[in-house]
């Protein structure tokens, strides 16, 4: 049995139905880390058991979390699947590009993650804002109705083909960059709003959502390492600490 | 709206959902060519018609036939899938191959298809011979449980990525960021440098210049877009001003 790879983070999945065909999607190729924000009808699920047909081992591994950035905290690496543009200046890829991206990651140790979104509008911007890059499907412009397990079909499938396909890869590769877990860049953002609250940076008030969202894609888009990050929040309280917030 | 591609050939489908998910399949990826052999609830099925969703184009011309022979008779290359090995001498393939390979013969006006078996038991022996090659998905060994729809989804999928236009590109991309220009990223090095200096951050002064190196390095890195550098050069502003530098 080949269990292992990304984890499949769906985010707030309405029918249990879906959440079984995506672990039975899982199991068929090989990945087994399933993740669930906010289920609407509460874990476990009886639905979901009986869709997923033999793939228990990936329902009875399935974790449960309150919010998107909770089930991606421990990861390094986020890619976020959208089915329309967004006006956003991540890196926009496709699920065999996103697949071997992932591979090279995992071969350093690196936890990576794919979020698929709820099935009536998939994930907000917000959500977006907080994955690396956007994988999107390769689908007629005129007929795009994936369903959720059918996205992490293909995603699953891409992945079990970047494994196959790994055998001619080149025999070196530039360092992995050792890029900060998710929760190391959330309190980095945290740190970073609350000094700017202190200074007035946010005006006129109603600007600062989207003064946030700029400064948290420019961030993201980075892939600071964690000796980055840590370099940054001391920058931060060098300039808190000459203001003398902490006298 | 994309119609054409290889036929999508079900043998004796036994459920009208299945035959309505295939057709959403075959639509998802611009292909419109679905031929039925002996459906066992015959033929229109209102299940398949309410499954199929809005993929009423695929289901309308949908073609029965009583034979396989039959259905594949005006065909010039045909494709077997099958989930276990088979005793034969035909090519083993995986969907990506046979998607080149029929892009090549369809271009040259040959007709081309594909078989899928029975929900139960797939192919039998005799039907797999019929076909010039076989195509097989690479699945987990220890779970492999694709159903009918969900081996055509990959299969129309794989058609899609093959597609001179598409080649795998994902529907949209992010807009190219108009990264900042050189001048205005140093501009930037001399403002926080100098904005540091102010807060003490730069200690023990011996290792400034490593912790500048660092600070440069990952400024650069994250190839800011003019707006965003302006945004930044913004943010040491507002620490500044609280600081008291510009009183």
């Amino acid at each position: 049995m080949i269990t292992g790879g990304p984890a499949i983070v769906l985010v707030e999945p309405q029918l249990g139905e879906n959440i079984g065909m995506v672990a039975r999607a899982m199991a068929n190729f090989g990945l087994s880390d399933l993740r669930l924000v906010a289920p609407r009808d509460g874990w476990p699920n009886e639905k979901a058991i009986a869709a997923a047909s033999r793939a228990d081992h990936v329902i009875a591994a399935a974790q449960v979390f309150d919010t998107v950035e909770q089930s991606i905290a421990d990861l390094n690496y986020v890619a976020a699947t959208t089915a329309r543009p967004r006006y956003s200046t991540k890196p926009v890829i496709g699920p065999d590009v996103a697949s071997g991206k992932m591979r090279e990651r995992m071969e350093a140790q690196h936890g990576c993650g794919i979020l698929f979104g709820r099935e009536r509008f998939g994930l907000s911007n917000e959500e977006v804002d907080l994955a690396d890059e956007i994988v999107t499907f390769p689908v007629n412009p005129a007929f795009a109705s994936l369903n959720i397990a059918q996205a992490v079909l293909l995603m699953s499938y891409e992945w079990m083909k970047s494994g196959t396909l790994f055998e001619g890869r080149p025999r070196f590769y530039a360092p992995v960059i050792n890029t900060a877990g998710k929760e190391d860049l959330f309190r980095l953002f945290d740190h970073l709003e609350s000094a700017l609250d202190e200074t007035g940076y946010f005006f006129p008030p109603e600007k600062r959502d989207v003064m946030v969202h700029n400064l948290r894609n420019m961030l993201t888009r980075a892939s600071f390492s964690d000796t980055e990050v840590r370099a940054l929040r001391g920058v931060i309280r060098a300039f808190e600490k000459r203001s003398g917030k902490d006298e």
